[in-house]
């Protein structure tokens, strides 16, 4: 009998092949991210079972668009840096779970294959898409620093279409890099089934945070978000009914697995995963 | 409690976001195929439990070229052709289970993002990359035919690595397309563990083929393939020790879901399925 | 001496380098053609010496989406498509330049260098875009016909922004594939002076069209028109006040280089080139 | 008369088309880059007239990757990072013009238009292609530092090829970033004529170089550098011989024109330009 290797598909004799390596996953980046509020319903409406709003300011939204190099412990991709670096931008909300409180990704849009089926493995919603976020460098010429009126832009387009484009002006330190973001991740993973008409085959909830976190100090400022309408996305459903902040921080993260917190059986529905 | 809608991530309230579709699904396009002979320990090696070697020609593989144009039942993604035309490689073996021969993908390439959705939900073990394939034209000033001399050429790259090259010149109409692609195909489903170091949280064994096919005359012919080395691949190690055969072929395939061969339990391992 | 070679840059000793080969230049593609009519005014503004707007109908307009596959005389890129196939949207209004009328390319965007390289040459104003054209195929199920009902889509964008989409319903053949685009082009070929402040360093008016030319059946139907606004371009500065038709027809092209029309020098301002 | 305006093509009414905006343009970005020799045959035989071989050490060869952000004058790209950010190749070596030593770009890749563009007015033989240089970044989770033990892999495609690939190890501070590229740049600008068979319609050196330029600490380190054969490129020909040095350094630059240092006339050939 083959015993095939690899994290991910394709499973080879070798493993040489899997699309994405075996954890611990290794992140330098670059986060712009605006927080703000719209119609608390239009949130909920985003949560299926178990699942229920957060108690509080359930209405609050985190659109993050992050620029990453990332790598396994071989650090090899570092080296072929085609397979290390890429861009993401995705749209956090806060839900409650057996009485706890979860960040949670309701859409999500990156440039590398990679990062879709390390998202596919953690429960982001991946889709390809085109992303760009200002850059700051050492050189003012053609850069802004992380300082007090270091201006960023960011935009976010799929299917040839923008859907999303931010402006941040810096104005000083901050506590924090904003706070919709700031709790384990409660996303699900599902397997719709392979015959027409039936069940998903699979359906579990998961939770998963950072190993490891080190971020440089975080800065806020002023900023303007316009969202477009998509006939393929549901982004502009989430309006911006007030801002709430704009953010910027450069972060490492170390990733390393997460935890099943419910699973869905045919039979009884969602059962939680007893520790 | 809140009911999301859509065939596959991301789901929301009104369903108009998710990746993919429901099935079934359309395809038009064209199909370029080498078959060739390759040790057939290099196929064995692929097939995981609970699948074994095809009986005959156990070594057989064909590397199909594909152009597509697909669409939903409501035919809308063929007037936004950013959704709707793909272009894919892959590579197909013949398998046995359960005394039945099936085909099987172990490898393939695609460059959008939709093929990779529908790839994960058909358990074809999706990369993106870019592929190339001369199309055939009314007008010879810069395109073959589909007839005697045609020439086409074809081109795989992905990690901006070459992996693949073909030349295939028509000779002749033939009775098939070759014959490696030619049954149900037979693929893993799989969900690695969320929790580091854990075993696959869902493996499934499915079978799907096409519900409607149609095809034009196909035509056979001399054929050239290079396969070359990528640290991220393992393509050439299916080395070509003979071909087979080249193939040009024009067709128009209906996808509709298939079914469940086999699942994984923890306790039991690998249980076939009985209708 | 060295005596580089490479009918355009880089040149090289051996002139395997060039981004574009010697001419003539071949082509095999399909057209889809939206021809409108838009504010007479706003094509004149687009008419620099020494042309001036033509005649009649000074206000047409042709936006045309071309798929393509081109090569050399050697054919060699046939078997390489990736150097072969791209595809273009482009703007055609009609000027007139001592007394005769032309055609004129006053916007285009591509996907390919070297078809960028070959618009310098001949004087296309080229820049990147994604275009995508709803393809036809001989099996229905997720394709057009070119027959009566045959739908086809078009879209471009670019800088991550749609800029134009149509949707063509074929009703009928045509005497004609548009008027618009049926006479020889007159371009400008500039270069700006390298100092700044300087004027050009070269202006050249010069007229190039088809060495041979093969079409098809011409369809027309029912087409719909919509621009966008961009702040990188004027395109939608061209309204549609209405629309003349919509087309379609595959062809077969080959050029071969063209002729000079006018230069103009920084002490006479232009001249006429006399046969 | 029409007035139109704008910088390079497409020149319209109002201006806001032209593929690059008017200089000056400025930069910031980081270089890594890699100096070796070769023959001094293979350097001499890219020099056309009127240039001729350095006359100290006149094999040596520049491989440079730059990550970049530009803008022009207004800033305004930098809001919208898609018309901001680029990354480039380029093969730089050494020539001689009227007894004065100019660095001279043989070779290069980008991957925007505007690029190109600023490439063809500044005499840069630009191509499109794909590369990719590793980031430093604060955060050593997947990143090195610019610092002592520093390792930074670059790669670069063009046609679905590789094409190079260096991998640099930092050691310590440097005097220089390099010597081969340090000179004003002398580019040939050319336009082929338009009629088969003619010679080039337009012909002119010109010299430029960075109007400001500020850098940090520049490193050097250990370098290992592969090229890559490719039937489209001629890069592999300027073969390693001898490994000079490899360096990274953080810069900013502004560019502002440059001066024409010959043009060639039909009837008098190369002829200096006299300031």
């Amino acid at each position: 009998m083959t015993d095939v290797k690899g994290f991910f598909y394709p499973r080879t004799a070798l493993g040489g092949s899997s699309l994405i390596p075996d954890p611990p996953w290794f992140y330098s980046g670059d986060l712009l991210t605006v927080e703000y509020r719209t119609d608390p319903a239009r949130v909920a409406e985003l949560l299926p079972a178990p699942l229920e709003p957060a108690p509080e300011d359930p209405g609050a939204v985190a659109l993050i668009w992050a620029d990453w190099q990332s790598c396994s412990s071989s650090r090899e991709e570092l080296l072929d840096p085609v397979r290390s670096q890429y861009k993401e931008t995705f749209v956090v909300v806060r839900c409650s779970f057996e009485g706890k409180t979860f960040s949670r990704c309701v859409y999500i849009w990156v440039d590398k294959d990679f990062a879709i089926a390390r998202g596919m493995h953690q429960g982001y919603p991946k889709k390809l898409g085109t992303m760009w976020q200002t850059r700051p460098h050492p050189f003012h010429n053609a850069a802004p620093q992380i300082a007090e009126g270091g201006i960023f832009g960011a935009t976010l387009a799929a299917g040839d279409r923008r859907l999303a484009e931010a402006v941040l002006t810096l104005r000083e330190e901050s506590d924090s890099n904003g706070f919709v973001n700031s709790h384990p991740m409660a996303h699900h993973r599902i397997y719709p089934g392979i015959e027409r008409g039936t069940p998903d085959a699979y359906a579990e909830l998961i939770s998963s945070g950072a190993a490891e976190f080190e971020g440089g100090p975080a800065w806020k400022g002023d900023v303007d978000l316009r969202l477009f309408e998509s006939p393929t996305e549901e982004l502009a459903r989430l309006g911006v009914d007030e801002i709430i902040g704009g953010y910027y921080r450069q972060v490492g993260v170390t990733w390393d697995g997460g935890g099943s917190l419910a699973q869905r059986s045919a039979t009884e529905g969602w059962k939680a995963v007893r520790a």
